[in-house]
């Protein structure tokens, strides 16, 4: 499985709606509500945020997932998180019943997340009127992505198909992304049948591919009580689990940094590459650091060349031998690569205009060994403090 | 040994100059140097950065400190971290002959500092003009705290007595302040005379000390290559390591707040108090974590109530149960105490005016244990990110 493959992934148009799969969704000023169904039932796997405050929608879920591994469709809501509120599961269960007595269904066939300010009750009638309102014969992949926006400014779907595989997909998160996932919600569909254990095999698929994309982009190093990723699959296309997983880890990777992308007041794109680890781990801790620095962040956002950060950041999670490290950074959309350091050495540079790429990519090689990692990530500035100051 | 002792701790103007140490500096536009020097050898003790990127200063005097425990003189500048420079050892022994030069002393018994930019070659004949110009008749502790501030806006020095024992200190740093220590150069003088072995033990105050101080402050989360607390001691008063290490803690207290109150961009000042946690280390790792989340701290740049994102950075490192929890801030000038939560029910809250003090204590109760931290840090704002998009 190599990049070549990657030109054998088809894009479609149909963002989460693929084969019987449908959405739609209504964003009004403070809430916004999707539903994402298929009339039969699905096989399910899921992932969950690593903080132990979960909000409710989160824990009801991680309970039904033990009780069945089969529902029809997910209700999300933008506007309130659902979190450290004691009355909140009550809240919860409502918005199955909604969604159920909205698409005929089973409440129990019904997964619920939500996204939003921490601690304050759900206004549940509003999330009612709204269903009420939505139009269940419009299918819209686009109108679910966007009600469960919040600072968002970026749709984030995605549809993919590769051997007859197909995987769709929404994604909303823009700050609090942070390794171990982000304030980030995100519903995939397929239709892959990995055989009689479906859900289970689809369940450690989704973990691996989440450690590869998700859990490997960073907004402002702050975990999430609301964190989910959730995948249906309709089960129509039997395939091989490697097929599906290559799918699967381009799908999500594509989605995560079309998430640090949108990153709150972003304005460059970093890619971090550490090559040549003498372990897996170091590699990742390494990339997950440089990429979480705010001097890094903010000395990108001032197009300053300040390349000690990166090292300093490195050197403060890992033993580093910095005689022994190559860095270049490059310019994605034009191919640009600059060495900035070799073997410890700093580079003499003329022309410092890599510092006001878009997109750049920062390739660190340790040189002691056989380990690589990337992480993603974006630019700290004025505006992420300005909307982390007065969001409520 | 209660906080009803530290009535009995007097504030002296020395500074660092304490009894018969005496120090200096010159700051011009981009170095600044400063000497700290006692005509008698004095006992030593230091604590260095974690970073494995450690700058050359650093590593000059780890290396000296294995060689022998008596020093007579600090030289230390701003302007260049002489880090990640593979030349940078040598620049380091030529600042000490420059300064045992203009002491008449041996280059073998000073130490050497530095802070400012990574990976740029010290200009030493800018060190040696600035040592040159240096009125060393002229004593100011004002003077040498001066020349090593880079980004800090405050004078950052003490001076304190207890029962006879005295310390005096010089600190800067204002930003990468980060747990396990800071962008921070401090300098400690005292008399303590703790016995025969007095190096040895005044290295163990300096480092449980620094445990409660200086690795309890964070600015933005970042390491530095550089970060250094020095004490020398004459050696003039004999005294208990208690009595010592009460006023240690105090003394390297109150210069820790210091810095995160002048941290880069900061509007206000926050204490985190984490009590009544199973174990110490993670009521530590709960404080560290809500003094770091750039989250929490934009709310409070933005006088934004959203104690949501306390909750959810404590949940992030550690298991609570947040139906236990009791949140409070105390406005600190005003001694106004207002509840948030109390066993997980959010209070209503009418008067929102706690928001807008400046000097904010966050009281985070898990009752669950018997252990307490404290961390101490501040707000994130637009200064911050102007400061550091922009330093060079």
């Amino acid at each position: 499985m190599s990049r070549a493959n990657i030109k054998q992934i088809n894009s479609c148009n149909d963002g989460i709606c693929i084969n019987k799969f449908k959405a739609n969704g209504i964003k009004t000023e403070k809430y916004g509500v999707s539903l994402i169904w298929n009339d039969d039932l699905c096989d399910c796997a899921a992932v969950f945020t690593k903080n132990s405050i979960k909000a409710n929608p989160v824990k009801y879920d991680i309970a039904q997932l033990k009780r069945r591994q089969k529902f029809k469709a997910i209700i999300a809501n933008s506007g309130n998180a659902n979190a450290c509120i004691k009355e909140g599961l009550a809240d919860v269960r409502e918005m199955c019943k909604i969604a159920a007595e909205k698409l005929k269904s089973n409440p129990a066939q019904i997964l619920c997340e939500s996204t939003g300010i921490i601690g304050k009750r759900m206004d549940i009638e509003k999330i009612r009127k709204i269903v009420n309102d939505l139009d269940i014969n419009e299918i819209s992949s686009r109108n679910a992505n966007k009600a469960i926006m919040t600072t968002d400014t970026k749709f984030k779907e995605i549809c993919y198909e590769y051997k007859g595989i197909k995987i769709g997909g929404i994604c909303k998160g823009a700050g609090m992304i942070a390794p171990n996932m982000a304030t980030m919600l995100c519903f995939l569909t397929t239709n892959a049948n990995l055989g009689a254990n479906n859900s289970k095999i689809l369940a450690q698929c989704l973990k691996e591919s989440v450690g590869e994309s998700f859990n490997m982009i960073s907004v402002d190093g702050c975990m999430s009580t609301n964190d989910c990723i959730i995948l249906l699959s309709d089960a129509t296309k039997t395939c091989s689990a490697d097929d599906f997983k290559f799918l699967l880890k381009f799908s999500t990777q594509e989605l995560a940094k079309k998430v640090v992308a949108d990153g709150e007041g972003a304005t460059k794109f970093l890619e971090v590459v550490v090559e040549g680890a003498n372990t897996k781990s170091k590699a990742i801790k390494i990339a997950l650091t440089i990429v979480n620095s705010n001097l890094v962040k903010s000395a990108f956002f001032g197009e300053n060349l300040n390349w000690g950060r990166i090292i300093s950041a490195a050197g403060s999670v890992a033993k580093i031998n910095f005689d022994n490290v190559d860095l270049k950074f490059e310019d994605m959309d034009n191919n640009k690569l600059v060495k900035i350091l070799e073997k410890g050495d700093a580079m003499k540079l003329d022309d410092w205009s890599i510092m006001k790429a878009k997109n750049i990519r920062i390739l660190l090689n340790l040189n002691e060994g056989e380990n690589n990692a990337t992480a993603w990530g974006c630019d700290l500035t004025y505006d992420y403090v300005k909307i982390n100051a007065e969001y409520n």
